[in-house]
């Protein structure tokens, strides 16, 4: 057996002037509250507080980081357990799964699974000893068996964890039941939703057509003209935020936006409706309602998340069987400056305006992500995301982006996560590339330890707070 | 109060071996001459040689750098005494101004701004505490008390500068009154003027019309025809050379250049000047003038530069308000290999031409550029520009270009400023960040020490007077 | 004269505590055979195992690193004497060549080429002091005599070399005399072909339709029909099978890939066989076969290597002049996530299928190769290339893919190269860096020692053993 890793000064550099530097900075928001702005965790968790099932049911199937890897070294998503949609066979006996997934966890070496999953196993439930086949079913069963207890419950997590605040992510016909659940428990402050609107903006799903005549149900306004559309996402931002939502979410494939005459937007909503619309229609449409949403941004105080980039479902094969979201999606080349033009062209230069930007394509950052963002009041970057919410896709981000937009155009970090155990150890390497980036300023002479105490403090969890509109910092 | 950081090691490498070889290579350039042969300085400050105004005007008004960030963060322009073009109302205290620039002082951590800032305010002015708004009234009257003195005058400051040659950069039409005031008194060798034709290539500029006018009137060709046209701009060139011209400069939005038969131009340049041309005609009459422009090149030894990628004026509110250069340039991704083609194909292989490449796309570097570069006789690169002249994007370009290209196919640094007081800092920052670059060089044993004493000092002044024909260096 | 550096520690990083890791590293593997499984060796030298002939003839002439980067300091090709297919005159004195090399050798600092040159001279010639002017003809006399000794033949330098196995590559039409001359002798064995049917699948080609007529006479199947054609290159590619190959390789512009149906297909080869076809059916054919190349992988197990994104011959006058590969290739931008979606949705998750895939433009190593191969089983990612097989290049690949990709899916180094002498520089430079950039891994705590010592084994010689199909590691 090899022992987990887990460094003290995991992810400082190796120069021990500069290492010492990072650790000093380290100490200072190592403990600092979790701030989660934006994520996939499960609102029922937190609403019923029940405990979660097997160690296989925890760490694998939801994981697509995880069975992405597994699958491109030739092992069946049949084989790890994922449910397909189309009913095909699946495995389902955990503890096999478990045993795979322990048989080629050296495939993670240098990844940062590896390192969130260590981290949980040592942290979390206090195992030693590298996860490997021989202590695989010990690792099984130690898990599954500490998962039972009252101390692993959600909310009791949640406090181990120190998570002052947790966004989840809802689509705009979701009932927020479980968040209602949570109204007047105080938990309220501590779990909020987030509006994502992409199931009645996106006219290229199947389901587009049946989704505006349900905001219609829902809301008693008549979507099916442009005006009663728009009212009912109204609405339906107003009921979100009623249930603590401070931001809305776009998860478009391009950044493109629009700025079309009434008249436009009714003929090209109308086409949408008839479900026979063209995809550089529905782009045009996305297009037009970034635009449409940043102007009821301005209207309701929300903060605007832009995420575009994924080619989303990209294997075919797998989606047919499988579904969404199972480890397919590939990011594609991404262009901000003429995209957002429109956009920015009619709400740019508003300062009740708040647009956080995120991107797949690391080209963009020094080119024109922290340009844009070290110009136009209303926008700001968010972290490095996804493939590159990583220790190296951190520092390339820090790197690129920092001279031109500095720090204070940038919002702090998003775990972004559906792996709720992970949360601690995602926002732990995000702090400690943190205080390495800034540790390198120091020694380089660009800024004084003093500034960086301070800094460090506000990426930590200042910047979250204050870019969320989620209270004094 | 905090001190100014100003450290002698500041952009060194943090590890102490390295530090040290940097260090040395550093104290072999650190006192030589500066040669600016690219930037926009006032030509009459060096012609009429008066003292600068306060500090708001030498320091704020003009520099982008300082407001597109102050502006990022929701400080209107108005409040910064922005002089507005449509005649609104803006500040005029210099004092509120610089109160405000100081009240946010700390949002330049980690830019080269906050460098060049801290080296002007301590190396030139002798200050030591760091701007804030405690200290800010105590800054403005020191330092607009200083700018009466004899010593700050702008012939003082070249001397006491080191500054062996500048260039400045005017239009087409430019009359270089300035420039004839220093006809033979010696301060003609070293302030010298560069062509920079785009106000009569650009045809997508609203005054095209009337400058092709002006050229006629100003160098008596017919400028209503292509002949004639020509003819006028070979005639400026020698007007420019006159002045101590050695390079052009374009400044176009693509690097797209064309080479097309002379009926063909005929009709693009007629169709330019009924002021009606679509945007692809001003993009091709923009690409057909580089091939031109280098044609002339050829004749009369000036050497190109070639300034792309830059969407100019992209936020409309405040170029209606403001006008250009206000900080709201965003770069845009750059493509070469086939835009340059027409040209190469034409005069690549002319040992004649000589053709500085920049980028605002740091993803052509080791694609594009230095493959190019590491070819074609004509072509040399030009140091990391605008956004990326910061030390993070000058080690970018060191490192993703000399591989390919060598160091022999670049050209040294340039400032490009028109914030004449910090030209020592930010040739002191490309020295320190090439120092460093060689430093791990020779720490990794790819090259040895006595080879990097060379190459410093043909970074730091011999590669500049060669490539832009200055001299023997 | 100064001396050669060739620093036991070279390439190292310079902080001490990493470069120790990255020192014990290289210990365990430095002595490993060599495998070279991609490449461009001529199978003469090792059929009939003759002398080279001189220095010149041997160092410069062939190796287009050499003299693009002369080219581009204003020395004439003719005066290298680089042999014109235009029949013009060109320098034959080799010592004359010899002696511009060494005056212009300076050029080379901070370049691959000078390590690999450096490495060369010193490892396997025993010189000390670096190439200079004064030493050149001393230089140019005693390789050129050393070159006449036995122990200089290719074979001897197989074993000295410690080359284990090496791959040529030959076009579809090759003959493979030179290989099976080696048949029978045990070195068939060590040298082996790949098959590299460019020629008969770029329809752009001047030679193209000539070229399917000798693989009909070749082959005697009836290659002016689509069927007769396919079968052909099946027949090819068992004769190449027979010749040792593993491998094909399919060097085009793009990786448009494309899944036609029959009958498209057919016409759409009709139309190629007509000379007459437009560059976007040459495009899309190209794109059709290495669908179709895929195909007969899955059937005989050949693994594909795919070696897209150079703009071939850039330089019209060195073209009409010296031909093709003189060191006028650029790279371009490539496109990957939708260009191999017709290929991976038909065969994309066939576990017989194995793809190598490289890139010129190192954008998408992080956006686009990286999450491909973290997700497609069939996807591999070949090492640095070509422009980018240099020391930064390699540590931005593994910087840019590790964290996504992992190492797992990745196959080790290729030389690629048809300068035989720099085998063993060249893969030490990678053997090195692959020791830095996990030296820092385990420095900063992401991977343990005991891990990396595995893992370096296995980046020097077991995955290129592996995902060539070489016999097992």
């Amino acid at each position: 057996m090899k022992p987990i890793l887990l460094h003290e000064d995991r992810l400082f550099p190796a120069d021990e002037k500069t290492r010492g530097i990072a650790r000093s900075l380290y100490q200072t928001v190592k403990d600092l509250p979790i701030i989660s702005p934006h994520g996939h965790t499960d609102p029922r968790w937190f609403a019923y507080d029940e405990n979660f099932g097997n160690a296989t049911e925890l760490f694998i199937l939801p994981d697509h980081y995880v069975f992405r890897m597994l699958y491109s070294q030739g092992i069946s998503l049949q084989d790890l357990g994922i449910r397909r949609w189309d009913g095909g066979e699946t495995e389902s006996d955990p503890k096999k799964i478990w045993q795979i997934f322990a048989d080629h966890y050296h495939l993670f070496a240098g990844t940062p699974s590896r390192m969130w999953l260590d981290t949980v196993f040592k942290n979390v439930f206090g195992l030693t000893d590298m996860l490997c086949s021989a202590n695989a079913m010990n690792y099984y069963e130690f898990i599954t068996a500490e998962l039972t207890k009252a101390e692993y419950k959600p909310r009791a997590l949640m406090d181990r964890f120190n998570i002052e605040l947790i966004a989840t992510t809802e689509g705009a016909l979701d009932s927020l039941q479980h968040h209602s659940v949570l109204k007047g428990t105080g938990w309220d402050k501590r779990v909020i939703t987030s509006f994502r609107p992409d199931d009645v903006v996106d006219a290229s799903r199947e389901d587009f057509v049946d989704n505006i005549n349900k905001l219609g149900e829902i809301t008693g306004s008549n979507t099916t003209t442009w005006t009663g559309y728009l009212e009912a996402i109204r609405q339906r931002r107003a009921f979100f935020r009623d249930h603590g939502a401070t931001a809305t979410d776009h998860g478009h494939p391009t950044a493109l936006t629009a700025d079309l005459s009434v008249s436009e937007c009714e003929a090209l909503f109308d086409k949408c409706l008839t479900g026979k619309s063209s995809a550089a229609e529905q782009e045009l449409f996305r297009g037009q309602m970034l635009t449409e949403l940043a102007g009821m941004s301005i209207e309701d105080g929300m903060v605007m998340q832009i995420h575009p980039g994924a080619f989303r479902n990209h294997n075919e094969d797998v989606f047919q069987k499988f579904g969404r979201d199972k480890g397919a999606d590939i990011p594609m080349q991404t262009e901000y400056v003429n995209a957002l033009k429109p956009l920015l062209d009619k709400y740019g230069n508003d300062p009740r305006l708040s647009i956080i930007l995120f991107t797949l394509d690391e080209t963009v950052y020094s080119r024109e992500l922290a340009p844009l963002a070290g110009h136009y009041p209303c926008l700001k970057l968010g972290p490095a995301w996804w493939f590159h919410d990583s220790p190296e896709g951190m520092l390339r981000y820090r790197h690129q982006v920092t001279e031109t937009a500095g720090l204070f155009n940038t919002v702090g970090f998003n775990d972004d996560t559906r792996a709720f155990l992970s949360i601690p150890a995602r926002h732990d390497v995000a702090r400690r590339i943190d205080c390495r980036f800034l540790a390198s300023m120091v020694a380089e002479h660009r800024v004084s330890e003093e500034e960086a105490a301070d800094l460090i403090k506000k990426l930590s969890y200042d910047f979250a707070k204050q870019a969320y509109k989620l209270g004094n910092a």
